[in-house]
């Protein structure tokens, strides 16, 4: 019988990186999924298109980014109000306890060429969100675009020194450190 | 028997968009892609590891950028060494004769989230080819992240508008604008 499962969503990707991890993305199927998070494979679906989604939450991030960058102080310029959002995420999304999940995840994702890709696509989407939302700030076309583009790289930078074991930083930190040298870098080019 | 076939990947290409446009992606099949184009199925195989990359030529791109950011007068700064590859893809790759199936192209992989995806993982080998090439040219880690996400910028700027029907000129003009005013606007992010 189907019943309320609390969290489904997130049993089903720790079922599914840790089985990822085990056999290797390819060889793991979605009723192993399901089985190994003490569900049918009929929640997997309820909650996720296919295999290949489970890594992928569903748009959270996307939401709490936008929602980040709209709730900057009005006086705030572009490239500072997407710093204030990645500053939220660093307190609602890559809090201390998702640390190692990201960063096994990360790992995971780096070595299968299906998931690098649907990684590709929901980066795009996560810059396509992030230009709208500065747009609603009354940011110009070309000027969120080059927002957007250097606000990802503020915030690959940061991830990826949140997710390396020689950083001890929150992510907000990271993020504040990376928009000073990203905004340096770009002054120079 | 199999002999040597002249530009067989551009054939092989041509004939998979007339194909991709009349039947959708999903409904043509590699068998009937070599057929149309007058080959056999293992002279695809031989040119591509499977349908999506068909569209995606042999890493052509990649090279000519890389080259021409090598080729950038030393004295050039790192953007204007991005601008200047961009300027000699447009003498030797964006061709006004490539103009129409680069068009037609786009809307194709627009319309198909496989190719979506194969599209977003190689503008981030592009990307990265960039910043090797910076590298090579001496500008260090973060500075040269944040040129290729601008050159980036620039080069999808300039695509857009020389696909777009409304525009008229060349590939190499557009990304001289394209640059200008990209730089103008990271300068107020």
């Amino acid at each position: 019988m189907a019943r309320w499962q609390p969290d489904a969503p997130g049993r089903l990707a720790a079922a599914a990186l840790d089985l990822f991890e085990e056999h290797g993305y390819e060889n793991t199927t979605v009723i192993e999924i399901a089985e190994r998070a003490g569900l049918t494979k009929s929640t997997f679906f309820r909650h996720f298109p296919d295999k290949r989604e489970v890594l992928f939450g569903r748009g959270a991030l996307t939401g709490l980014l936008a929602e980040g960058i709209a709730s900057a102080p009005p006086a705030a310029g572009p490239l500072d109000a997407v710093a204030h959002a990645l500053d939220a995420l660093g307190r609602t999304f890559f809090t201390a306890d998702r640390r190692e999940f990201s960063r096994r995840r990360q790992a995971v994702l780096n070595a299968n060429t299906e998931l690098r890709e649907r990684e590709a696509l929901k980066r795009i989407d996560l810059t396509d969100a992030m230009i709208e939302a500065l747009n609603r700030r009354g940011v110009p076309g070309l000027s969120a675009r080059a927002t957007a583009k250097l606000g990802t790289l503020v915030w690959e930078t940061a991830f990826d020194q949140w997710i390396d074991t020689d950083h001890s930083e929150d992510f907000g930190p990271l993020a504040r450190q990376a928009l000073t040298e990203v905004r340096a870098a770009a002054a120079v080019c």
